[in-house]
């Protein structure tokens, strides 16, 4: 079988650029005798790959010098526990604004360590539009604000960064980092799992700016000390070397597209023509505010639920892949990260133009 | 540069028949279309990796029915952690064995959460040598007895399962997992990091006894829960899906090779020659009380230590790789895991012969 259009919303596509370069790498990584996952990962080798990986990010996403890269594991759902274990300190209270699935579940995990204060939401409009921020309801007195940059599930992305009038800005990067320019500089902490834009599952990069880090709950692992992994370069224990590696090629190859501003550009072009061809239709729909909708994730229903079956069978024959909706939201969702290409948006909206002609 | 023998202790050496099955399926996965990092870990596709691997490890591991098998992210020193966030429920005691560098560090970290009492160490001998079971201060209200069946620094080996008189038994079995037949049975917690015998680093395997799980510590974040991992499969939340396919991929290579009785002749063959050569020279020597002598991490010194440079150079260049010691004991150290072939350790003995003949 040739490659599909892989719609997954995460593990999802990586560039065949990537995925063929670990190939050839596998067995013996530039002359060393070795594939890059038996490196010790503390030999100059593997210390290389990781400095050059940490080097790209860094300039990527233009971190500025105060903030501390981490590169660690457990997944963004790990770190709902982990910040407020991190950068409570001696406050308790944290600001969490609610637009989807993901905001709910970093606010039930994040009710173990402290007062929980939801500064807006937007459940009662089942969660298809951002709460203006001029709404929200700010504590001064929280130890940060936290939301969902991209929500994965329902299909609604911040286009602006809230302003938090002071409260260091906690935000999940999972599904939408790196995939437009933002000023780092706004952001107190920023995180994400690497299994969207970044590459394969297995990382969570932290980005945290210097002055948050401190004292710490006495019941955190020492292996999620922002603190102490900054100190050992997210060296503590042994690092999930081969994921890093991997995650590195995505970042070179993500520079070789021409930056974030580059692939920003092309993101916008791919999901405007998506959403055109959904509101152009008579059989497809988008619920989300157009304000509000993500670039990533787009989650449309067939106004006829009873084509869903059909429409996934076919599209999975035609090499699309990964398209059934979650099952929160039902539908389906096309999933187009920093890897789609302009051919697997464009093979979609033709597939999706026939599947209506023919219905 | 072809391959290298790799002595490193983790990440270190994988079968070469693996790093070819990967290099394989790299874009394309048994005519999926995709790279096994870039499903979906819902889909089928993976999910039939998923079960094959657990399938595998339960069948190479004998594990009883009444345990889960887990595999999560945060290395066994995350585990040092969470395994008392997960089983203390109302108890305050634990015990631990002290046998080397890995012990000394689960030690400072249970004591977070609880009294830990030292059953027994071997500090005062440097850790060359197990303390007699039958010596060890054991406490009936211990929540449970902790230790750590093979030391990687130290290079000292359990080569029987301790008796705890009814304390349920946790050992880190990160070195020697899978290196040898053991009883499962008599165990509370087995868990290792996959980075020496299983595959790549990336993964933490906990097989734990139903029994044990129950009421855990309220800042045990959910990912992190062995029960609430065990009711999902392991994927409450997005595994490192690549990892678990590569070390699913190694356990089927332990059953071409005949399992863990035939890979630990093996590894008891390979570990014998290598003390044998070192026993027999006035230029090296192993300070670990033969009893205790690790199978898998064979740690020894030069006489001189001031050939230690030259010998490393030349390890180097003959394509031995990765045979420094640990910072804390000094001198050399082979670690030879179930992927360690005999031609390696051949060629070891035959550089440190002749190296012993030119100095």
């Amino acid at each position: 079988m040739s490659r599909v259009f892989n719609f997954s919303a995460g593990p999802s596509a990586l560039p065949e650029a990537v995925l063929l370069q670990a190939q050839r790498e596998m067995l013996d990584w530039n002359g060393s005798g070795m594939s890059v996952m038996e490196m010790s990962h503390r030999g100059k080798e593997f210390m290389g790959i990781a400095a050059e990986f940490k080097a790209n990010l860094i300039a990527l996403m233009q971190i500025p010098a105060n903030y501390k890269v981490l590169f660690l594991q457990g997944g963004a759902t790990g770190q709902f526990s982990f910040i407020p274990q991190n950068i409570l300190g001696a406050k308790t209270k944290a600001c969490y604004v609610n637009t989807g699935a993901w905001s709910t579940k970093a606010i039930k995990a994040a009710k173990s360590y402290c007062d929980v204060e939801i500064a807006a939401t937007s459940e009662a409009s089942n969660f298809t539009e951002i709460p203006a921020v001029d709404t929200w309801k700010l504590d001064s007195e929280a130890a940060y604000l936290h939301y969902t940059s991209n929500e994965t599930i329902h299909g609604v992305e911040f286009q602006e960064i809230p302003d938090t009038q002071g409260i260091p800005l906690v935000a999940d990067m999972s599904s939408n980092i790196l995939s437009r320019a933002i000023d780092v500089s706004k952001y107190g902490i920023i995180y994400a799992g690497t299994q969207k834009n970044m590459g394969p599952s297995g990382v969570t990069v932290v980005i945290v700016r210097e002055d948050l880090l401190g004292a710490v709950d006495p019941k955190l692992p020492e292996v999620f000390n922002y603190a102490k992994q900054a100190n050992s370069d997210s060296m503590l224990n042994t690092p999930a070397s081969y994921n890093w590696y991997l995650v590195g090629l995505v970042m070179q190859w993500l520079q070789d597209q021409g930056g974030v501003a580059a692939i920003e550009q092309r993101n916008i072009a791919q999901a405007n023509r998506l959403y055109a061809a959904i509101d152009a239709s008579s059989l497809y729909s988008n619920p989300v505010n157009i304000a509000h909708r993500s670039r990533m994730n787009i989650p449309f229903v067939l106004n006829d639920a009873s084509l869903d079956k059909e429409f996934l069978a076919n599209a999975n024959k035609t090499g699309l892949i990964g398209l059934k909706g979650h099952r929160a939201v039902g539908g389906m969702r096309a999933s187009i990260y920093n890897a789609m290409t302009d051919a697997g948006v464009d093979a979609l909206i033709e597939f999706m133009a026939t599947f209506e002609k023919n219905h």
